[in-house]
C-alpha cells in the first residue's frame, strides 16, 4: 500500500549535508523534525536521524519501525525509543560524540524540552542549529522535486475551475475555500500544509479575502490574510457573504506528494469595474516586471526592490504589501517540502538565488475602501530565465 | 468581521492561572502558544501574553496590534516586537521579575533558540513548564466551551451523512476522506486541527483506513492510522480503491469555533458478514461497558482496564487497541482547544477525572487478514455519569 519512490538523487542529500558538516567543523547532526527527516531518509515516521560527519548515517526510529523500514533508503536503521537507546546503540558501535563536539539539531523548531533532555543525555556537546544548513541545502530542487511541485499545480489549477464553477454572490467566504479545498483532495492532494515556522497554520482552502476583507492585514504572516472564521482563528476564509462587485483574493498552498505549489489569483463576483480592472492591469504590470527579473544569481533584495520601484511608478506604493503599519517587506518566499521556506524574497535577501531554487512572487495592493488585489505564481529559477510551474491565466476573473 | 465572543466566565481563567502560579511559588506566566494566549487573552494573534502571579496581565502584540485589540478582553494591551521590547517595557512599569524568580513557559511546546534569547533577555531567571498547569486547567469546560463542542459534533453528522451518501466501491480512501471534509468545511467547520504536540498533524478529512489498511499501524500516535498518501505523508487516508466487502474505519476530529469534536465510526462496502457483524457487536458491547464507567472521580486506568478486562473476557486482546508490538495502551484522550488534551486514558493515568471534561473513548479490533473496527465517541463527564455529544448511531453502516 506503501509508495516506496527510491531515487538515486536522494542518497546525494546526505553526501551533501556530510561536506556541509565538515565545512562547518560539526561532528554530526541529529535530524528530528519530520520534514527534515523525510528528506534525508525518505520516511515522515517519527525518527531520529544521526548523521555524522564521516561515515555512515544511521536511522533511529521511534515508531511504526517496519513501515519506516521499508519507506526508507538508508542502509542502518534500528528502534530506540528514547535519546538514551539511541546513546546506548552509539556507545557500542563507538560512534558516540566526544565531549566538546558540535551536534547540529533544529534549533529554531524543536521543543525546549526536548533539547534539554538531548544536552543531559549526550552531555558535555554543544549544540548548533541545522536549519540554516538544512534550508539551504533544500532551496535548490532535484528533478524529481520540480516534478512533484508541477503536479501539485495541476491540482491548483482545478482548484481555480472549481471557484469558478461554484462560487457566487450570497454564498460565504469559507464556502469557496470548501470548494477550492474538495477539488485538492478529491483530486489526490496531501489535504495539508506545512509550516517551518512552529506557530503557524493555515485551514483547509487556504486564504479566501473578499471585500473590505482584503484590506485587513491579520498578525498571521502573510500579508492579505482575511479575517478567519473566528478570534481564535483570526485568518483564511471567514463567514463574510460574498456581494455582487466584491473582489475576492484566493491564496492557496495545495501539496501533492508532500511538495507544495503556492499561487493566488483575484476574483470578481460580476462584472468589474474599470477602476477595479485597471488595478489589477498595474498589478499585473507590475508582477511581470518582477518575473523578467528571475534567474539564476538575481537577489530576493534585488527581486522586492524592482517592485517598489513599480509601484511608486504606480503611485501606488502606499498601498503595496499591506495598509499603513502593518505592510510586509518582501515579495516572495521559497517552497517546497515547506510552505514558508527560506529565503524570505526581500530587503535581508543578499545571497544570490540558485539554479532550481522555486520561489514565489506574489505582489498585492490593498486599497481601503476600495478592494484587493493579489496574484501569487510558483517560479522555477533557472540558468537565463524562469518558468512559470502553474497553468492559470492572470487575467482578472470575473465570475457570473 | 470579526466574531468577539465576550463571556464573563473567560477572566476567571486568569484569576486560576493565577492561584496556580502562586501555590507553586511561580512569579509569572509568559504564554506564547497561540493555543494557550487564545484560552487567556481571547485573540489568536501571535502575542506574547504575562501573567503576574499577583496584578494585572499584560498582552504583548508582536503583529496585528488592532485586530488583538478588538479580540481581547485583557485591559493591558500594548505593543512588543520582541522579547526586549517586553522587557523594556515591564522594566519601566517595575515589573520586571527580579533575579531568581521562576517564570513558567511552554517548555514543551516552544522551540529551544525561542527559549534561549528569552533567557539571555531576562538574565537569571529560572523557567519551569507551563504546559502541566494550563493542561490541567483546559481540562474542565466551561458551558461555552461544551457548546461549541457539541456544534462541532453537529458538523461531524453532516460528514458521515456524506459518507453514506458518495462513497463505494471504486472510489479511493482519499476521496471518502474528501466528502468528510467538504461537508464539514462548507457547512462552517475549522477545516483546521490543532495538535498539542509540536511534530503532529492530521491531513483534512482526518483517517480513513480500510480493508488492510486497518491492521498497520503507523508511527503517529494514532493506533488506526490509515498508511497514506505517500511515504511523508504515512498516515490517514491513502490512494487505495474500496472494494465490496471492506470495513472501511472513518476517523475525524473536526473542529468549529476552534473547539474539536473527535469521532469515529466503521462502515462497510455493500452487505457486512455475520463475522463482520459479531466483531462489531463486540466492541459496541466492549464500549458501553467503559462508557458505563464514566463519571467525575473515575480515572484513565481504571477506564483502560475496564476495556482491556472485557476484550480478554472476549478472547480478543491480542487484537485490541493494535497489533503484536505496535499496538497503544490508551482508551482516550482529552478534547478541546487541541485534539491531543492532556490526559491520555490509560494505565498512568492516575488522577480522577472532573466535573465537566471533554473525552473520548475509542476503543478498536484491529484482526490482521480480517479488518479494523473502530468507534470514538465525545463524552462530558458529568457528576454521576456522562452525556454522549454526538448524535450518530452505533451501528455498522452498510453502504450501497
Amino acid at each position: 500500500m506503501i509508495n516506496v519512490i527510491l531515487e538515486t538523487n536522494h542518497r546525494d542529500r546526505i553526501e551533501r549535508l556530510q561536506e556541509a558538516l565538515n565545512k562547518a567543523g560539526i561532528t554530526a547532526a541529529l535530524i528530528q523534525k519530520p520534514r527534515n527527516v523525510y528528506y534525508y531518509a525518505g520516511t515522515g515516521q517519527p525518527c531520529n536521524l544521526w548523521v555524522p560527519a564521516d561515515g555512515e548515517p544511521i536511522l533511529f526510529t521511534r515508531r511504526a519501525h517496519a513501515m519506516a523500514e521499508a519507506a526508507s533508503w538508508i542502509n542502518r536503521i534500528h528502534p530506540a525509543n528514547s535519546f538514551q537507546d539511541m546513546l546506548g546503540f552509539l556507545e557500542k558501535a563507538g560512534l558516540s560524540p566526544s565531549m566538546g563536539s558540535m551536534i547540529a539539531v533544529e534549533l529554531d523548531c524543536v521543543p525546549y524540552k526536548i533539547i534539554d533532555r538531548l544536552q543531559q543525555v549526550l552531555g558535555g556537546v554543544q549544540f548548533v542549529d541545522l536549519s540554516d544548513i538544512a534550508m539551504k541545502q533544500r532551496l535548490v530542487k532535484s528533478p524529481d522535486e520540480i516534478a512533484k511541485i508541477r503536479e501539485a499545480g495541476k491540482l491548483w489549477t482545478l482548484g481555480h475551475e472549481a471557484i469558478l464553477q461554484t462560487i457566487r454572490a450570497g454564498q460565504t467566504e469559507y464556502q469557496a475555500a470548501a470548494a477550492m479545498e474538495h477539488a485538492c483532495r478529491f483530486n489526490g492532494g496531501d489535504a495539508t500544509v506545512w509550516f517551518h515556522r512552529w506557530d503557524a497554520s493555515l485551514p483547509g482552502g487556504g486564504i479566501v479575502a473578499s471585500g473590505p476583507n482584503a484590506w485587513v492585514v491579520s498578525g498571521h504572516a502573510m500579508t492579505v490574510t482575511g479575517v478567519g472564521m473566528n478570534p481564535a482563528l483570526p485568518w483564511s476564509a471567514s463567514e463574510r457573504v460574498l456581494e455582487k462587485g466584491d473582489l475576492v483574493v484566493v491564496d492557496y498552498g495545495v501539496a501533492k506528494n508532500s511538495y507544495h505549489f503556492d499561487s493566488a489569483r483575484t476574483y470578481c463576483i460580476g462584472k468589474a469595474t474599470t477602476e477595479q480592472k485597471e488595478l489589477w492591469r498595474q498589478l499585473i504590470e507590475l508582477h511581470f516586471r518582477v518575473i523578467n527579473r528571475v534567474r539564476a544569481g538575481v537577489t530576493g533584495k534585488e527581486l522586492y526592490q524592482e517592485a517598489v520601484d513599480t509601484a511608486k511608478e504606480m503611485n501606488l506604493e502606499n498601498y503595496f504589501m499591506g495598509v499603513g503599519r502593518d505592510r510586509g517587506a518582501y515579495i516572495g518566499h521559497s517552497i517546497g517540502l515547506e510552505i514558508d521556506e527560506w529565503p524570505v524574497l526581500g530587503p535581508k535577501a543578499l545571497e544570490p538565488l540558485p539554479v532550481h531554487a522555486i520561489i514565489t512572487l506574489e505582489p498585492k495592493f490593498m486599497i481601503p475602501g476600495v478592494g484587493g488585489v493579489m496574484v501569487e505564481d510558483s517560479i522555477l529559477v533557472k540558468k537565463d530565465g524562469y518558468e512559470l510551474l502553474g497553468t492559470v491565466g492572470h487575467e482578472l476573473f470575473e465570475i457570473g
